[in-house]
């Protein structure tokens, strides 16, 4: 009789590490931050449309979304739609604010053939003429999407083959509409490479990194909910985003066969202290909460001095910055927590909003979702699980009931 | 030696229905159904201005926007605006939407002196005039902003004090704004009527609710994460208002001493599957799925008959509505999902996009709320975590850190 198994086990750092240094060979978003951005910015130059239309679901339109909404006071005065849901009352509403004779149209699909996407593409060929004067394809060199640009001469982007959807943000999918918009997309990359620099070679963030993911999947089967807290409404797409990054990376099978999760939820404070804080601090001990503050708002709107009748005792807050308000809910609800001592959490500061800021929080939670994987032995890449669905509608549509 | 406990157990479906009758006593939601909306009907066709702006925060907003939201292409056109979170961006943001000059001020607050709502109607101060002409308060008859409110002679629609903010959506805190939009009230009301009736009198939903509620306490350390997967961009507000409900309503620690909690997750379809989905499919098996589908909704935009070059292997969606698409999407996934057989799913359909259905379906959800709490034996209705966080940041900004 013969047996045997290579069981799961939790690696050391080191050994960690190494899989990810080896992993840049064949995993693409590494390199990114290295890119030469030369042909996109020329690009954005040329753009005369007002409206902006990205049409693309996912990985696709998340990231750009979260940097879009991050600087939403930094950028010029072009009009940004997403076009992604099959929702018919959601496309009518979308569409009715676009001026379709003054937009461009960016098709984002890394497949070239994604069925929301193409979907919604043809729908708006019912709606207006689109040709190489407004039309912009990003994808895969080799897909039917980009023979179809090439045939119209349409301007394409390549989506390299390595660089998966939902770490695809700072590739050309993010990068060209951010660059139309006016974000300064190389201060972006310089964020990503602060990190990248950090963690590769100083390693000042190596131990930060490494304990976090060490933690989270030594506790993964005890806090299987990890809370994403952020303090900020400039931070609603950056939350969305790691949603996808964190769930679609990580709800995998590894390579002992056992299923792996650690679920992602994204809150808003202060909004949701009047709703999931109770649950985080009297609930059930399986979640952990990283909390993301905004050190500086840069905008001085203040509570202004006035007393209003059978009110006084709340002239407290008055002549209170609104900035300092939401810091210090911030800073309350994270004392309150830690007060307990049984709630894991940690904070991330950001500084001030800029490009190298979201350029940095964004690499850097790539990179904890990529060692993560790691630890847990999965594939962080790929996502297998979807494709059942797809098979089944295709059948169905293709029965044509309509 | 004597020693007596009465640890956690489980009870009877009926005794759990007696309970639940016998709390309507003294919890007020159950009879708002049965109100009277005369006086809310005939305020409402009194108001003149154009747009409607919502003070208020978690409870006191969270259920108008669902709503609104999903009722959104029937109102009339009216512009309702919420101004809820104390982040400086978002306020300036959202205020300069609002042409100041032409605005309804709804302040809602239970308490009356909720801090959110309170600093955001003193700023408001600043930048217009506001008196009994322009504002409305929705609060507790015996709190500080009623009397505020009389003293100025601003009309008032009480909160009554049995009636939770969570649980409130069916009283004046959502029907004075609901009614201003246009929206048929009683018809939400009838959509409420019929699943209390149903619930306590016929009992045909009895076994429905009670079976979930059944299912989810048993079963809650092996599922402790309840997702509620919305196939339409109209649920997202649902969404939203679910989590409020369902987190902070049952994170709770119980009679025992023991904390309880089932962890509220919202996703919406199709856009999901190309996010969260991934993780539902092949991760741990720690979620249940509610899905919602609407049936008709009554827009028929189509996908047109157009063969794009190379990209002709898609033209099987040619000519298909997108209403079906959607629900095509939605099937396959509920198919995948089924035939997995180790996920527990549920599926909602709502035939139409009208009142009688989003208040059916809103009432139900509290009503399962309620059945849950009294399984696991908590105070649904209270929210003593959240105290100990509003402490510390009133201590905080005593000391006027500006």
């Amino acid at each position: 009789m013969k047996y045997n198994r290579n069981f799961y086990q939790i690696k050391s750092n080191d050994e960690i590490f190494e899989k990810i240094v080896e992993e840049q060979k064949t995993i693409g978003y590494y390199r990114l931050p290295f890119q030469d951005t030369k042909e996109i910015k020329e690009f954005a130059k040329t753009v005369t449309q007002k409206h902006i239309v990205i049409i693309g679901i996912g990985g696709s339109s998340l990231g750009t979304y979260a940097i879009h909404n991050f600087l939403r006071n930094k950028q010029n005065d072009k009009k940004l739609h997403f076009l992604e849901s099959t929702d018919p009352l959601d496309i009518k509403k979308r569409v009715n604010k676009i001026d379709l004779n003054n937009a461009l149209f960016i098709v984002i699909s890394k497949s070239g053939t994604t069925i929301e996407t193409l979907s919604i593409f043809k729908y708006l060929h019912s709606q207006t003429t689109i040709d190489k004067s407004n039309c912009v394809c990003i994808t895969e060199n080799d897909s039917k999407l980009n023979e179809y640009a090439n045939k119209h001469q349409i301007k394409t982007f390549e989506i390299s083959k390595d660089v998966g959807g939902r770490f695809s943000v700072f590739s050309s999918v993010g990068l060209v509409p951010l660059a139309i918009l006016g974000v300064n997309i190389d201060k972006l990359l310089d964020g990503c490479k602060e990190v990248y620099n950090s963690f590769f070679c100083n390693k000042e963030y190596y131990e930060e990194l490494m304990t976090k993911a060490r933690f989270l999947v030594e506790n993964k089967n005890r806090f299987n909910i990890n809370v994403v807290f952020s303090y900020s409404s400039l931070l609603e797409g950056f939350n969305k985003w790691y949603i996808q990054l964190w769930g679609e990376s990580l709800g995998k099978i590894n390579i002992n066969g056992t299923r792996q999760a650690l679920t992602p939820i994204g809150l808003l404070g202060p909004v949701d202290q009047h709703s999931f804080l109770q649950l985080i601090i009297e609930g059930v001990r399986d979640k952990t909460v990283t909390f993301i503050k905004i050190e500086d708002f840069e905008e001085e709107i203040t509570i202004p001095d006035i007393s209003l009748d059978y009110l006084e005792e709340l002239d407290y807050i008055n002549n209170i910055k609104f900035k300092n308000i939401i810091n210090h809910q911030a800073d309350s609800t994270i004392k309150a927590i830690e007060e307990l001592k049984d709630i894991p959490t940690d904070v991330i500061t950001i500084d001030k909003v800029d490009e190298f800021n979201i350029g940095k929080l964004m690499y850097s939670f790539q990179l904890l979702t990529s060692i993560v994987g790691k630890f847990v032995q999965i594939n962080t890449y790929d996502q297998p699980g979807v494709e059942l669905g797809k098979v089944i509608l295709k059948n169905k549509l293709k029965v044509k009931i309509n």
